[in-house]
């Protein structure tokens, strides 16, 4: 990387001098992004003073990249004039993401400032469901005519640009704002100036609806290298469009939850470091509760066996191995699995195709963990033929129906409508240790007659 | 989706009627990526039939997009002409990637047909390591020279887009190809056409190296919210760029990646679904094997308190729920700060927050979990209060080891220069199981006195 990052120990020890001009120009130097991302780490009775130095062409921009913490403390700081400033500067997408997390007394404050033709447009906003299309999309797109001309069209974005967040792809819409095509920049660039619209425009549109997942929305764009789809109501009428960069966030947001999930978390948006004790606590507790209630059942079964254990207690020594192996295989397939179907490679008519699969991986790996094993037993453990063929045995048995569960249960939570993501290690584990210790204790009863 | 998605079977039906007029028209109607998913879906005698139908203008892109398997079966199949307008036609990044993927007999059939520069630029970009920014982007960029007007740059555009990956941001290069900044198409529609091209470009460019990682060239895209990104080599000169699109895919490649690393998988770029099962196998086993070992000392423990055992036979049956709770509880931590590191939130000068906020969250769902055991055990299990306590205590104990085990591993792996990947839940339980069986045997031998 070649850009200069900003450095907040400069930026203070420049304050502190007030050396003022000198930390204008660093701070009109330096990308919004990281200006944002010094001022989250500033003191916050600060805070207001840096603000105040920023280029007034990126104090928006920045303002918009802050963390929430950081934006409630300069809204509440802010005077008249600043507020109005920073709203009508933002782009529409921002301003509901601001609305959304500030208090409402911050909220009063913004939407009292607001002009009303914006105020209007975040409360149409706001009404979109959470991880909808439309709770992510901006209103600021490039509409176009069809009877213009590829001059109209240049002028028009010439004229309008300015506060439009993307004009590459811009959208064709009828009388009645009904999305006829799309036309981008480039295309027009490459044609004869008195080119009708019309004649230039794709008419079959890649498009979402308002009530679209956000998340099957950015997956459509990344599917199909777009990098701003339109967002329509009910009627097919365009009321806004969802950017790449918005895209990307979402991915990740559902990449992370995803992965809290398959670990027995709650999922939730805020960055772990900036989550509370407390709050970490009550998105963790529940499920460890419920796990360690499921694993009362294997106790259960232990106990079931208790006689025959006192007398081979040498049974007992090989049961993590066994628990954890089956746990592990078990989680190899689910979470194959689970990932298959989060990015649209496994579908439920492959079911019986997987599970063949994961049956013949299943039968190689079980044999090489059984041989592995079954060697180590007779040379070091030195324990008895038939012990270490019920061991092995079980071994086998158990990454066979590991294997089977861990990539059989993600499909069909699927299928009935639940997040595969749950049917991860936890949830395999728990239900492997039980069938594996089954299965132990019942070879064990015939082969050792106990 | 408002779009027409092709279907196979309405194709396979034309093409057994012999409508090919109706045939062609669908083809030309539907999505490229949509048919190139289709032509993955046809019969492989069909495949060379169906391309030959496709629009002329169409076929490169539609090509680019197929699966390898398909694309080697064309290119074997086509004639001297239509391989060459293919790779005239496709853009060097994706030909790069076509040409790294196909045995060698096919790679001297690609070269032998493209043109003299294109094989040249092919042979370049295939120098750089794989996972560099190098090895992903296009040099198919948009450049300028500071001295022209916008009018210029207009000119130019409208002469070179065509052959162009992007023309939004253009880069402006002095006359030994170094980057002297870059400018937005926007820009340059906002202002008259006689501005200078210098007088408009920002020169605070965030670029990245040939060399850089292409994992974190993506994550400055979506930090920047970039649509390209220029690379530049280690003397500054622009050689290409990097375009979102790419981008999105390198950054589900590495969540994949991660995610297979934390389930214990050797990490591929083949989706699971076209993945053999003889190479499925191979990923897993030697993680099994090593994970299968390890957990071979938990048993050493367990047979060192064998005796102890033989008495209270009672306390086999909570060991699974002991290790499966430890499991549980430290994997959370690990996956948690995993998925932090891997998203830049969390940097190895946190670790002691971390492990103090760790400390207090166990702490919290050990006692919470210890209270609700302690009274099963009494009500439905009726054990001893002297054995309640030893299960109880043990399992506050794991939770709080777990949970500093598991957050602390990752951001040490980390530190050391091993992926933090690798620190979940396979690990984290295989180390926590031993650790919490040795506290529950010392504790159970000195309050049992055994």
């Amino acid at each position: 990387m070649d850009e200069k990052i900003i450095d907040v120990e400069e930026v203070m020890a420049l304050l502190e001098e007030r050396k003022f001009a000198e930390l204008r120009d660093l701070l009109k130097e330096a990308n919004p992004i990281d200006v944002a991302q010094l001022l989250g780490e500033v003191p916050e009775e600060k805070l207001l003073l840096l603000y105040r130095m920023l280029p007034k062409e990126d104090a928006a921009d920045i303002f918009a990249e802050m963390e929430h913490e950081e934006q409630e403390t300069l809204i509440r700081a802010f005077n008249d004039r600043e507020i109005q400033e920073v709203i009508a500067e933002m782009y529409i997408d921002d301003a509901v993401d601001l609305v959304e997390e500030m208090p409402a007394i911050v909220v009063n404050k913004i939407l009292r400032h607001a002009d009303p033709e914006t105020r209007k447009e975040i409360n149409e906003l706001l009404k979109y469901p959470e991880d909808s299309a439309g709770s992510v999309m901006t209103t600021e797109y490039m509409s176009l005519k069809s009877d213009m001309t590829v001059a109209d069209a240049f002028e028009r974005i010439r004229r309008t640009a300015d506060e439009k967040e993307d004009i590459y792809t811009c959208y064709v819409i009828d009388p009645f704002r009904k999305l006829q095509g799309t036309v981008s920049l480039k295309e027009m660039f490459l044609v004869p100036k008195d080119t009708l619209i019309e004649d230039l425009m794709e008419t079959n549109i890649i498009s979402a609806n308002t009530l679209d997942d956000q998340e099957q929305v950015a997956k459509d764009m990344a599917k199909y290298n777009l990098t701003t789809i339109p967002i329509v109501d009910q009627e097919n009428r365009l009321v806004g469009i969802v950017t790449v960069d918005d895209a990307i966030d979402v991915i990740q947001e559902e990449n992370t939850e995803d992965i809290e999930m398959m670990a027995a978390i709650t999922p939730t948006d805020k960055p772990y470091i900036s989550t509370g004790f407390f709050e970490t606590y009550k998105k963790r507790i529940p499920w460890l509760l419920l796990l360690m209630i499921s694993a009362t059942f294997t106790g259960a079964i232990i106990t079931r066996y208790e006689s025959a254990l006192g007398r081979y207690v040498i049974l007992t020594a090989y049961i993590p191995m066994l628990m954890d192996t089956g746990g592990n295989a078990g989680s190899q397939a689910s979470v194959s699995i689970i990932r298959g179907l989060s990015l649209d490679e496994i579908e439920f008519k492959d079911i019986f195709r997987i599970q063949g699969k994961e049956i013949l991986v299943a039968l190689l790996c079980g044999a090489t963990l059984a041989l592995a094993n079954f060697t180590k037993l007779l040379i070091f453990d030195k324990v008895s033929v038939v012990i270490a063929a019920v061991v092995c045995s079980t071994l086998l048995l158990t990454v066979v129906v590991a294997k089977f569960v861990g990539c059989s249960l993600p499909i069909l939570a699927k299928r009935v409508g639940f997040d595969p993501a749950v049917m991860a290690s936890p949830f395999i584990t728990t239900i492997v240790d039980a069938i594996s210790l089954i299965i132990y204790f019942q070879l064990a009863s015939h082969i050792l007659s106990i």
